[in-house]
């Protein structure tokens, strides 16, 4: 049976039909208007109406950066939409002409959900995903299943508190998870790194074209390939924090497998090796169960789709 | 359907017939040695032997502190028994002359999966149970399913790290949550407060006959309850660190409910009203959901026995 | 023996004649330029000058917010005005006709010693000076002496660090004492609880106009002086933050009083309350020593002046 | 002028002639019992009369564990001896015959002061001394003075607060430095260690002769120096948490130099290197001062005996 997965973001939308073997077979986009709910609604009829000319399809799943309510029907608040409790199942359903099945999920649910049926994780039952990128997102999979919570708003996993009286967070809250290990943390750290250290950080800082403002996570990651020093120790902090706070959610969900997706991917093992570490080193009853490997994502960036559509079907 | 539960504690055993609505028909106990477990597999074919005479019984749930393997059949630790990848399933099959159905189960599991069911929780799909003792366990309760994990390790809550490089944990790590948020945390925090401030602690010290190392959590309690400032506080210290812990559980796993169990329940709103202070504060996304409820269990001391019943039926 | 203490704030200079008893006798002020080192230099000589005449004066005394050296004739570093490595006594000395004694001061430190010698902490010899104001300055009075250290550099006591992995700070670490001691950290964490919990933090959200980006550090201690609870207990929070950390440096240094200057004493006993218990608390050796005072700074703005004026002289 | 320098230990006092090079001219020793508070006061008596018939000697200092007021003539407590304001000044006076000049002192203060004479620190004004043992103890020299504090107390170097909610400390605090800076922390962080990964730990558990809690600092360094990786993490990070911990005290104090005494001294660069770095990283105002040299002491167990005599000359 085929579904489709629209992906929302910022300022456009991409759509794919998608099988149930997880690969996409068309794929189409439309520009949104963040300010603007209706024109999303719009868009999202419209690439229904285009790709269901060609394909039959049984079911829709949207994907957006935002809360979801637990029917998945309704966006509680999106950070970068003008969605406040906005029904966007039923706006867009009184836009078809169809019955056709309309589920809205959050993105980092529906990348995760990618990964575990078709990516990464497809042969274990209990994962947990982080989407490392400007915050920490992520998604919970156990015994098989998608935690969405008791009203929809689970695997806010970068909002679990790491370091009491720490870093401030955007949700007002210190010492978030997310601002430890994301690519926002990444670049901050090598900025504060410059201003400590300005001989250590001198190629970052020539990366950034002199301004430490201008700094960015993926020049951050090309120097730490380029073996500099700095740079490989802000990517193995980046790591152990991932690592370390990858272990607290292994003592309440002992996950089988921990796929890291997002941006810093890129860095590969310089990230990776000591994340491992850090989650071997801070992992309770270590000795007790195997290890859960801890791996890249697979998917790409089309996980979106695939996984929006694939719980669409569900 | 009645199933038998049997909840191993160090030195006895105590089992009873449940009814499909968790009440216990009938019950019995059986000494038992920790050192020796095959005095621990002979006591469960004994108390089945027995109760299994006047009742039909479809299934037998053990409930014991250690952790229990996937297929719920082995323990591969215990920190009190003698059990070390301990078959203890077949080994009590073995004694038996029926087929019966024989599952064992994690006993923080086997308590909270009671409140779930017939307790505290009956009313919500996504639960967090705490067991505030001497440690601190746990049973999480996610889509209506108690979470176990890949290895059959997952609710071990009282190990999620919340200060870095804070109190060691006999577990080998530093600030896990059960050393902030025990009865053990209270008793050491009353005495680290005895030695700050003499004067201040004098009612405390008082109540330990005169040495602080005698003091126990009970006294606090009663103290507390009593009006002793210090009590109060400690109590207020020991509520705020189950709060902000269950904060950061909820930014994972959305329960609608977090039920407290354990000794220092006892407390009642000295410990609670803290506790829902800090959880509220804590919790992210807290103007986006409802906040879940912080209860205490009520499911008493045949809690472990309830679960376990229940849970062999599954 | 009277001396002119100048205060060089980034865009006007105040001085005033100073006597032996701490007495401004005379008065006046000077425009200058931050980005303009030589317009400064021109506006001590200038006020000198002018001072001059009427007054036998025997020192200048010259305060300013920045690194002053150990020689205390060069400023190494300023954050507001156009020094690095400045030689500001040899360059305020080319432009005058004959050879006062000219001394360049950290301006925590003039402001330190003035309270010191005239102020609150007239009557010891060992002092913690805290000037919470935008950032955490400081003085150390030890054995009735200024600390300035081997380089000059001492008595930044705003970036002792109090949490491992806390807050950023300009400075390029983490957890500086000034990022919870300060009125920004105060503004800050109003404007963080006000996202938390836009209920709670309704009064102060209006006393900013609407936008907390708006909020300032007066306008949250008027709340709590009006009885808003949050803002209560965001000063209280400030003051355990100053009291704690206070604790810190008297483990090492052992005061007899700690003095608190800056724009949050208006706060008074909402401040410095629970400093004062955070501090007791706090303490090592309690029972073996008096408690240090913690009071309010008695001199006003005008410490830097007569500081200044009266480390010239010695 | 020649001076005596006493330091009592727990069961015996060691004494000698220091001459004003601080060369120990002569030496003798005394058992003693801790309990029995005169019979230390007769020892110190007893090695004044023995020393004084081959040396003319214009003063007696007594170095001691314990809290010294600032009269330096009253123990007001000591850990180890029976202790409580206790007159040990006028006590051994009292058995005397001549007015010889008598002092009393911090043992460690003592030390530290030999250092800063006669030691490493000769060539400084402001020093930080770091004895670095069972805990961890200090000493400050400020501008060419010994910081005795407004009570006596200054220079409880371990017990600035390092982490809020860390290590339960014996003074009834959390966090304080000597939790982590100690060779106790050395020897509790190996011993867990162990526990996590007994792989990892397998050297250290077998130097240990299979029990870890009869582990010793000694047999860590001795596994660092032969190449245990687990042993050489260890020390470097008990070097990190002093090189961090000193970075607070130079961002107060300013010192010229950090000496590192004690047993811990034995590591050499395997401690010292991590604890140059993770100072250099943590300091404030890299940019703008030298950074203060760390080196191992240099003047050995006797460094007591001879900071007391030196000390009593003053």
């Amino acid at each position: 049976m085929h579904a489709i997965g629209v992906d929302i973001g910022g300022t456009k939308i991409a759509a794919g039909v998608v099988d149930e073997d997880g690969t996409i077979l068309a794929q189409t986009r439309r520009a949104t208007e963040p300010d603007d709910a209706a024109s999303i609604d719009r868009a999202v009829a419209d690439v229904y109406a285009e790709l269901s000319q060609s394909y039959e399809v049984q079911a829709i799943g949207v994907a957006a950066a935002g809360f979801v309510n637990s029917e998945r029907s309704t966006v509680l608040f999106a950070p970068n939409i003008a969605w406040r409790d906005y029904p966007l199942r039923d706006r867009v359903r009184a836009l078809l002409d169809d019955d056709v099945r309309i589920v809205v999920e959050n993105d980092a649910n529906a990348a995760g959900w990618a990964e575990f049926r078709f990516g990464a994780g497809r042969a274990v039952d209990d994962m947990l995903m982080l989407t490392v990128g400007t915050g920490l997102g992520g998604a919970l999979i156990v015994g098989g299943k998608l935690v969405r919570g008791a009203w929809g708003v689970a695997a806010e996993v970068g909002h679990m508190r790491v370091v009491p009286g720490g870093h401030y967070c955007g949700c007002g809250h210190e010492g978030c998870w997310e601002q430890y290990a994301s690519g926002s943390a990444l670049v901050r750290d090598a900025q504060a790194a410059i201003v400590v250290d300005a001989e250590r950080g001198a190629t970052l800082l020539a990366l950034a074209g002199g301004d430490a403002q201008d700094l960015t996570g993926p020049q951050v990651t090309q120097a730490a390939q380029d073996g500099d020093p700095l740079a490989v120790d802000l990517l193995a902090q980046l790591g152990r924090w991932i690592g370390e706070g990858a272990a607290s959610v292994a003592a309440l969900l002992d996950p089988a497998l921990v796929v890291i997706g997002g941006g810093v991917g890129a860095a590969g093992d310089l990230l990776l090796d000591p994340a491992r570490h850090a989650f071997a080193d801070q992992l309770s009853a270590r000795g007790h169960r195997p290890e859960a490997k801890i791996m890249l994502a697979s998917m790409g960036n089309e996980a979106g789709i695939v996984g929006a559509a694939d719980l669409a079907r569900i």
